[in-house]
């Protein structure tokens, strides 16, 4: 299982600490964490999801070194193209907060019938709402399990 | 200057003639029409500016032929993360209709800071209203030539 | 017809002039030019192009503006994955001199099947070595016309 | 410590049994594999990995499942342009075997600067040929804890 926490490098202390909170139960449901690998939302995602065991993976969009909460780097290089990447990688998708880059990930996820799970985020057709992180892991890793394990 | 016209594969008449005549009007204008290279609005603009006597090229997301309107043809093979390189690669969007697809162009454009003039699609905040192809194309030009010689 | 001449940004006199005379040929045969719009042999070749009344495409690795010789500019913000972009888009491609970058894109259009011919670069099994630009060019143009018009 | 082990899908016994080696190496090291996550020497250093208790990322050119041995998995969607994504991610390359898209690989990670050692496959200067499975982990090993942890 494989779920993306999507949203800006730019960030408040409200949205950190939700994305803080979604890297800590992602990581205790036994989903791999994949985002941007920068700072802001992921990187408060990533240092949750290490705290609680998990692991972290970033696509950076340059070939540097990210944030210091990634376990895999992916040294994309390919600037905002590597959006594309984080949201076709995830089985689930979790936006929180997010300004232009946090909508094209978002509209690339729902381009490729990916379930995205929002936060105080963009209201586009086809996300579906959350009032809490809990609300917003929980039903991401119930989608995700069933993408991994589609009944026959 | 070059001009990004963006919208879906899947269209109707109506978004096809506002498309064609974009096309033409671009055209019209000296300047060069981006799209994604495939059917429906990027061919109906295609066509539009073939007509008109302009240029047109398609960034493809696989590595075929494209629609039958195209000048140059980029045979990107990256998949989505094409609309990233549609987006980049113009002056100044415009966009007609749509579905997730065009709105992660439309996203990325304004994530760049390009200007991005719509026709029936998305009401994204930063997206600026147009009630014609006239009126799009008129905005989009101006715009394109500032960007492509911004005052000293 | 579309054609990529390939080669270093950091080149030698004769490897510019082999450009210029590459890219001023390959206008004069009608195709359109395409490379990575930089410096070195990209500008050479679209200087030659533009001087024969051609038309020159460079997908840059950046957003930036690329080399002066330019009629079509594609800002893929890509790095090095640009590369790739250009061997694809190619019906046939020159290479003249090189070194690992031009490798890379010798090794990608080989791996397409694109025919490639040689100036002084690369000895890699598959290359079609040339003599002469005029060599180059008119085997570059008859295979891209094959390629665009395959016999039935 | 990310090692990337390269080479291709079509395979011969020899290459797959120095790939198992490899990737079994490289997991006993600690090190994460990374690789194109496609089949031939990339699955089979993923499955030696694997056995060895490490951990296998896949940069799959596609969107789908790669092959079984995958940790983590990349669903690109860039085709050819993902081995790009390979080579940058890797503090050390090994190359086994391996065509032209393996020399794509090859060719990215000198122009980067990354090492590269090799296993019966291209000679291209700037390439370290090793003569066993154990050698060219061992040495890629040190590159890599040099390029993590540079000298102060």
């Amino acid at each position: 299982m494989q779920i993306a926490v999507i949203g800006a490098a730019d960030t408040t202390p409200e949205e950190s600490g939700a994305a803080h909170a979604v890297g800590s139960l992602v990581a205790g449901a036994g989903a791999i964490l994949i985002c941007g690998g920068l700072g802001g939302v992921m990187e408060a995602a990533c240092r949750g999801a290490q705290k609680a065991g998990g692991t972290t993976v970033g696509i950076v969009p340059d070939t540097g070194h990210g944030n210091r909460y990634l376990d895999i780097i992916i040294r994309s290089g390919l600037g905002h193209a590597r959006n594309v990447l984080v949201s076709q990688s995830a089985d689930a998708v979790i936006a929180i907060g997010g300004s232009y880059g946090t909508l094209s990930e978002i509209a690339v996820a729902l381009k490729n019938e990916r379930p995205v799970f929002g936060l105080s985020t963009w209201e586009i057709p086809g996300i579906i709402p959350c009032a809490t992180p809990e609300e917003a892991v929980g039903m991401a890793v119930r989608a995700a399990r069933e993408a991994s394990h589609p009944k026959g």
